[in-house]
């Protein structure tokens, strides 16, 4: 069906109308249905420069124009005027699903502005917002790729359309704005978008879903921003039909790559297209915690467990394959040919969070930690405007110049790109960096702060009983030494602090009591006052990290990890004329700190030439020698190609 | 440009003269235009049952007739009474590429028929060209996927039309078809098609190359079996067109997919899609041969050598990744990702019969065995009518049951499948079976016979002075003894016998004389006369292949060689309940022979459970606690999964 008549633009569009004023401060990207914890609001932590803060500021002050300015320069905008005008055609630019990266910058926009109240953020947000909503079909269809003329028909191509996808991310930019601005006329196409594909997906109506999920999580949490169970009701819907093999084939990708060969509730571990596979768990959770389902939540959370288990890299990257964007089976994780796609850490990051909102396990943090500063932190540069859209543990080839002016091939080459053919990545890290903070702390049954990852800045939590805030210092990742000083808090008052999972031997101290040995786990501080100081003593020495036995790609090796920063080793910091393949490891000697990074015992063997006439397999074990030993730098993941091209390894074989 | 008028079928065409009659016996695939070696004729050598005699007559009856109906029944045959009918349109059966598929039969009956002389193959081949013919256009152009009405113009997409790449495979067939049978219908119709490629592509039309090599290898063999040197020429032209960026990027797949960024004598090891990269590089050693081009023949020599060191695996198998069907890099060679294409294998041997004739180096002999025994003999099944498309060397998840009506996805699933959505493996295997026995001696200069490949049969070769008639006695490769018996020699004739690079400790016995070691490389006999027999003693006891420490992805295991065979270990052979990530090989303890395989001492270990809450890669060396030591059998890797669903390894970890 090609609808070509859009929906004209009222004045009702066009009023600032504010019917439901939400408060700001703890607007927050989850508010799960039920539970004892909630996340911190935007308002209620706020970031000093550091790790996370500089990210934040470098994302407000260069990402948001970067995306703007190449979807404006290839025509992503483009597309709503030309739907608007009535102008579209066999010849559109940008891939089906381009509309997201528009609602994905959409939503970045509404949580910064939400973050920093920045009135050239709102007034990015406002432009964007006139170039999509003249595009809007007259039944709430809203979408550039189909049902127009000249382009296929609406809900033609389930499989590999991506509508619904971009439906679901223009609903999440909604929420986004519903939380951080109230309705407006951006909140209301989102109902009439969401109502459109209730009519559309409902109970009587065709029982198709997407073959990329997302619609899923964003109805889910549209439900809870507009308080309408119906929107929720639909995304279980959607849930529950996938995994019946209703999604053709598309190319080689069967239903496992759409995760539509298994339902949800029996699937044993994550598979197919990693973000794929994320993104409908992060759904999946919420359908289950607001609707009441214990048993798919068990399932979700069992997932989980057996996708970290077997099937997550050092870094906390999913995705092992290339072909597919894909998980790999149990224990293929390569290092080489690693996905981990950007994207895919953020999207276990959405799962973990739900999760642990859910039920309140440490190892759901713990995970995202790991995931934040070694895949989310490590796809931009400095400058916030190139990325990695695919994380590798291992580059063989050092990587060729990027071109500042071209559109990269999303996961090859080894160096940061201004923009891909498929330019997912940037969007997402933008609005998940635009959000970070609020990830960063959380409140348990009204009377408990919880301090969940660690960054210098003011957390100002509102607990049942009054305000609880406190102030953060702390230089953690590069040391571990967390100050938290109580400025405020109400009678009763509790503090939880997580001690992650690395931390064996980590010390707690409360002003006036002594120290004492905290486990990883929680670490929780009854009855704080104002004046409490509260310091948290995290073990940052490097240490090595032994792969299991079934990680076949990596047998031999170690990795180095001090605090929650994976390290590497970068030809940059080898002697002139060594290889990578060449160091050993000298296991016996224990990493010392270095910088931001670590010191490695190492040696750099020789290994004879092969003959160049059989393959690389011989009837004795090969001959190497072995130079003298020598301290070798390893510098944080995260930072990795930033001082120009050059190979790399994660994994490093031992001596 | 459409051109729906086919040319009508003419009484000529039907008329079966032969104005060249041929010598069948010495019909062969490869006839280079200089050298002193050429390759045994198709009568020359009768193998007996066994290994590749078997395999030959399973070949003949079976997989011919298993292609032919599949392709009848999918409609790829159809295509081309569509094509003649003027019933084409937007929906067509198959890739764009079917057609070769119907070459590519075509010339494995050529072969076949020319082998064994075989009317039902005859029958077969007349057959299928009744339906190819009257789809050819006035003006020689041959296409069913486009050019004609609904199709796509002609030579529109030559990155991925493959245009080109069929035209190439219908003058390979033409070939087979001029050496074993003479020129008739199909032979002028092969012409006509080669002139047509001359007139669109030649120095003075469009400078276009195909996005898939083929045409190249194709008109350099068309060229020696007309005896026309313009068709050289023209393959040449491509050649040297090739390496300059001119192919589009299709999807995410750039010019080094194409072996189009770098000119072919500029290239230093093979890359990109590994079936391209090796039918260019056959293609270019033919125009490098017979165009007295040393410089670019020496370049690929050093590509073969640079590519078999670091990018070949211990099978042989070429292509270390799923995604673009592709090499990696360096040292790239995940087991369990490892592509291995059946028809990458099948191109490596192109390529390295053409550079051993070229060259006279028993190392590309050697990759050939390798190859033959361990990629092209693993594709089909015992009954010829089940196929692997990839060729991993480890298999984590047992395959699940094939139907064996049912079209498979070509590179996973663990077991054969009788035809693929691209199925260019089973006709490549096919064409390669039919003439397996003319790679398996040689003839150089004029006096003296070479025996390249041993297999029981008859070897009657003609050199200048008179026949040399040699029976071959051996169960080669179940054990090493090749006993050769000279029947009928002229005087002078020498014998030459190919020691394996694994042979080391061979012995040399020649009736009368003593016996004497030879090392690997080539063992000369001269003087041969009737009555003579010659015993090379091979050590077929099983060994140990260790890999070159910059093969990652193997560190800390073993391999298992027999003679020219790789083995595995399939889960079938396991003790109930254990797995064979569990498996710890002895290395102390050597190999011993097992039926066609070996034993091997191992022990299972036992790994700690992980906790499921964080990745597996933990601050201590996993605690392992090994059981009991056993004998572990493994069998021939061109066997595995053929006793069911079964995970499997080549390379086994060291305990």
């Amino acid at each position: 069906m090609t609808i070509d008549t859009t929906r004209p633009v009222t004045a009702d569009d066009r009023q600032e109308d504010r019917t439901t004023v939400p408060d700001p401060d703890v607007a927050r990207p989850v508010q799960p249905g039920r539970g004892t914890l909630r996340g911190a609001g935007l308002g209620e932590v706020t970031l000093d420069s550091g790790f996370w803060g500089d990210r934040q500021r470098t994302n407000a002050a260069a990402t948001l124009q970067h995306c703007a300015d190449w979807m404006e320069r290839l025509g992503w905008v483009g597309n709503f005027d030309r739907v608007a005008t009535g102008t579209t055609g066999p010849e559109r630019p940008g891939w089906q699903f381009s509309d997201s990266e528009v609602y994905k910058l959409l939503e970045a926009l509404a949580w910064e502005h939400g973050r920093s109240g920045d009135p050239a953020v709102e007034a990015l947000f406002d432009r964007l917002v006139d170039r999509v909503l003249p595009a809007e079909d007259v039944d709430g269809y809203l979408n550039t790729c189909f049902g127009h003329p000249g382009r296929p028909d609406r809900y033609s191509d389930l499989a590999s359309g991506h509508e619904l996808y971009c439906a679901g991310h223009l609903l999440q930019a909604a929420v986004a704005r519903l939380r951080t601005h109230g309705e407006d006329r951006f909140t209301r196409l989102g109902r009439r978008v969401a109502d459109h594909v209730l009519r559309e997906f409902g109970p009587e109506a065709r029982a198709g879903i997407c073959g990329h999920p997302e619609i899923e999580v964003a109805l889910a949490e549209f439900a809870r921003a507009t308080g309408e169970d119906r929107y929720r009701a639909q995304a279980e819907l959607f849930v529950e039909r996938r995994g019946h093999g209703t999604l053709p084939t598309i190319d080689l990708l069967g239903p496992a790559y759409f995760q539509d060969e298994v339902p949800v509730r029996e699937t044993e571990a994550w598979h197919g297209h990693a973000v794929r596979a994320l993104y409908l768990a992060a759904g999946a959770v919420d359908v289950a915690v607001d609707g009441g389902d214990d048993d798919l939540l068990d399932a979700l959370g069992r997932q989980w467990d057996r996708t970290v288990e077997r099937r997550t890299y050092v870094t906390g990257g999913m995705g092992s394959r290339h072909q597919d964007e894909g998980f790999g089976d149990d224990w293929e994780l390569p290092p080489d040919r690693a996905y981990c796609e950007t994207c895919a850490g953020i999207a276990s990051n959405m799962v973990s969070w739900r999760l642990y909102l859910a039920t309140g396990r440490v190892e759901h943090v713990d995970l995202m930690e790991r995931t934040s500063y070694n895949v989310l932190a490590t796809s931009p540069d400095a400058d916030g405007t190139a990325f990695f859209y695919a994380n590798p543990l291992q580059q063989r080839v050092a990587g060729t110049e990027v071109l500042p002016d071209a559109v990269n091939a999303r996961a090859e080459g080894g160096l940061r790109a201004p923009w891909f053919d498929v330019s997912c990545c940037p969007t997402n890290v933008a609005r998940t960096l635009a959000s970070w903070h609020a990830y960063a702390a959380a409140v348990d049954g009204g009377d408990t702060g919880v301090l969940l990852q660690y960054a210098a800045g003011d957390v100002r939590l509102a607990l049942d009983a009054g305000t609880l805030l406190l102030r953060v210092d702390t230089r953690y990742p590069d040391d571990g030494v967390v100050r938290v000083t109580v400025v405020e808090a109400p009678t009763g008052a509790r503090l939880r602090l997580r001690v992650p999972s690395w931390a064996t031997g980590a010390e707690l101290a409360r002003s006036g009591d002594g120290t004492r040995d905290v486990a990883p786990g929680w670490a929780e501080v009854d009855g704080v006052r104002a004046g409490d100081v509260v310091v948290l003593r995290l073990p940052t020495t490097p240490r090595f990290s032994w792969p299991d036995p079934r990680v076949d790609a990596v047998r031999g090796t170690i990795a180095v990890e001090r605090g929650p920063l994976v390290l590497c080793l970068e030809s940059t910091d080898l002697p002139p004329g060594s290889s990578l393949d060449d160091v050993r490891v000298d296991v016996e000697a224990a990493p010392r700190p270095h910088a931001d990074g670590a010191t490695v015992r190492a040696r750099l063997v020789t290994t004879a030439e092969p003959a160049g006439t059989r393959p690389p397999f011989g009837a004795r074990p090969p001959v190497t020698r072995a130079g003298g030993a020598f301290d070798l730098p390893l510098v944080p993941y995260h930072r990795w190609a930033q001082r120009g091209p050059a190979t790399m390894r994660v994994h490093l074989p031992v001596a």
